[in-house]
């Protein structure tokens, strides 16, 4: 087993089982190809604006490090469904390294429905094989960076911390969320691991247990005080906020930070705050948590709540309200024997744009991004900002790992350049739409892709 | 680094820092206990009646194997809020091993809120640690398979295939997914790795990228055909449904299934299974996926749909429609100095039940169930089944892993003993609740320690 690895490893076992029979296929029938794929969704989710790029150190990580095990060769092998397939295709897969060139948009990247987030170029059947790693890895970082970009900008600056691992979805799912929604603008986690692989301050105060297996609320606050002097965050709703506020002012022991978790957020924390000041403990901050979101965030500080972070939990970790993206990873475009075949999908709602695009966005007054225009790659367009970057050639990176922190600023950075009905997180989505255009080039290639594929049906 | 380890090892790190801050307290102040915490949801989620236990085997594998590395030790040692924490604590890191007891309800087991589907029994600093990838790791695979029980019960005896990976909330997630979704009852999985490491079957088709990358529709399912001969399952919707069943009947090569991904899937599959038919093809099945669930799955086979079996993805591996499970880890009882506190919370709307509990199940009329009764653990109610077992003493498992054959039957079997007011799909919650009630023993106990929080608070 691979030292590198992943509970699942980098096994190209970890992958849907028609990637694998398709993959068959491709080399069976000797159908040498190259081929190009395009990850894009199709359409935004509800209540979303935009999206946050993000997941793509763990998806170059994946495609650098995926191969299949003689183990797991014999498991396919065993496989009735393989039984007819010769040696071929399972000496392809000992061999399996993937050798593709992938192009993709730096994490924290800002970007919209058809616009590619990922291109890879590679042998059809590489290519296919690691669809399912990508899509999963791409999907999930991103939306919850796209999530996090909502949270944080409700919260107007003050610190917003990831605090959702135990209702994230298995332990990994936690570790990640915690990575992509510091990528979308959070200040942190509590999630330890998180801290260690990738560098993101970590926060955490005391739990209710705490506070219950001590023989008094004083005993408890008195205790964590002297072990933390400096750092302790005392939790004060476990059985009456008031009386847990007046027993620390009482004790004249200043704590960082009072953690309200239950009950009327607004209310008590401005009490909080007023009783802290008239005990002289300005610098004694409030944090708020329990079941928050970008709403009860955005109507707590309307409803002038004197909270000074916020610890965001499950609506983070799982983007509560919009659980699932849509990336979908569609072939665009296919060399065969001399010949380059542009791809294109027709069904009634469901136009795929063939070719490898280019992603470039327009600034406008202010600096403020203006449109984004969806090209051709080699299109021109003097001024404006291309925003996929080569990042593996030959399935080898080509760039450093993602920088947490200037992916972090992208994404800040991003979000302030948007239109402000775009950023706002009320907007209505028909009206306040980001304008995307796809090229002229590109309209006329659709074209012709179109109607080749009608005189082909009509054959 | 731990061979057996997930990408994140059985790392202690996989966990919130208050975890750790709290069991530092703990170790520094020689505060010595035993603790018992119970994991329970306090309310179902959204649309569902009740829930089906999955994740243990995990849950049980981190206990086992959890521990801190030295880099992990000296990371932890060197941020700030540990700077005033002495030797004693980090050689109590260095030397951790999960050493408690545990109670759990089998896997596929199905359960009500209020009752606790694990119990741990554990010095308070192990407990604590230990917390959040117990919390992690039963709420997710719980919530699955809680869905799929709900997806499968749709289905109405036809098969129902996960296939949501792509979906899932990244790659571990995809892969415990599906095996949760195994347990819930589905037939099988697209994972390939679920079906490797779990012996889940596993089921592929082909894209829709394998018919535009070859010349015509035609050349594409002539070419599976001739490599999947017993197997081919074939993709009809990428442009035309009747055009692609007319080709395949034309060509007289017998596909094992069609496969409808888009339109109208209940008017396509009558026309398919009539033409299938009519060609004499009466064993060749339609299959149906995209964007499938529980309400679509049952509106398809209300309206005559003609579908062997389902591939459901999002819906099954993010359980979108209520994406978190609200699974808790609460304090129950403390063992300190020789004597037994039992713990309870009061605030306005949450009320913990104090003591080890047991749940026991009575079998009614026609041998559904008919009552749960949560009651202290070495309370006796002859007849009734009680949930728990024991699973792991001083920190080793002493149950052989989950057999998932087993977990699954235990799944369809309490999904068949289920009151048919519980089991239907749209029955209103409020009237339909599964009946479960304390003991009269806990009642008297929660009103001991009720009248005992008093008396502290008045001191």
């Amino acid at each position: 087993m691979d030292n590198r690895s992943g509970r699942f490893g980098h096994s190209g076992l970890l992958t849907d089982l028609y990637e694998l029979t398709m993959a068959a296929g491709y080399v069976e029938t000797h159908f040498d190809a190259r081929a190009t794929f395009e990850l894009f969704v199709r359409n935004l989710p509800l209540r979303r604006n935009y999206l946050v790029a993000a997941g793509l150190e763990q998806a170059l990580d994946f495609l650098e490090h995926v191969c299949f095990a003689a183990d797991e060769i014999a498991y396919l092998r065993a496989h009735p469904l393989f039984q007819r397939i010769g040696r071929r295709f399972f000496d392809y897969l000992a061999g399996f390294r993937f050798s593709g060139d992938v192009w993709a948009m730096p994490e924290g990247t800002v970007f919209f429905p058809g616009e590619p987030l990922l291109r890879v170029t590679a042998p059809i059947a590489d290519a296919q094989i690691v669809e399912t790693c990508l899509l999963a890895t791409l999907n999930f970082q991103t939306m919850i960076a796209s999530k996090a970009a909502r949270v944080v900008t409700a919260a107007r600056g003050h610190s917003v911390i990831e605090f959702g691992t135990r209702r994230a979805h298995g332990i990994e799912s936690g570790v990640l969320a915690a990575r992509a929604a510091y990528i979308g603008g959070c200040q942190g986690t509590s999630n330890v691991m998180a801290g260690r692989r990738f560098g993101i301050p970590i926060f955490g105060t005391q739990a209710h247990s705490w506070i219950m297996a001590h023989e008094s609320e004083e005993e408890a606050f008195r205790q964590f005080l002297d072990i933390y002097p400096h750092h302790a965050v005392l939790l004060v709703d476990t059985y009456d906020v008031h009386g847990a506020v007046e027993k620390i002012i009482a004790m004249g022991r200043r704590p960082r930070a009072v953690r309200l978790d239950s009950g009327d957020l607004a209310a008590d924390s401005i009490w909080v705050r007023r009783r802290l000041d008239e005990a002289g403990w300005r610098d004694v901050e409030v944090f708020a948590s329990g079941d928050l979101d970008e709403d009860r965030i955005a109507e707590l500080l309307a409803n002038g709540a004197r909270i000074d972070g916020f610890g965001v939990g499950t609506a983070l970790a799982t983007s509560s309200d919009a659980p699932a993206l849509g990336v979908i990873y569609k072939l665009v475009e296919l060399e065969r024997g001399g010949a380059v075949h542009n791809a294109a999908k027709f069904s009634e709602a469901k136009v795929t744009y063939p070719g490898r695009k280019q992603v470039f966005r327009v600034t406008g007054a202010g600096g403020k991004s203006a449109e984004d225009i969806i090209a051709l790659e080699e299109e021109q367009f003097p001024g404006t900002e291309a925003l996929l970057l080569p990042v593996m050639r030959g399935g080898k990176h080509i760039l450093p790992a993602t920088d947490l922190e200037e992916a972090r600023r992208r994404c800040l950075s991003g979000l302030q350049r948007l239109p402000e009905s775009v950023a706002d997180l009320r907007a209505p989505l028909v009206l306040a739409g980001y304008p995307v255009r796809y090229s002229a080039r590109l309209e006329e290639l659709l074209g012709q892709v179109r109607r080749r594929v009608e005189r082909a049906a009509r054959i």
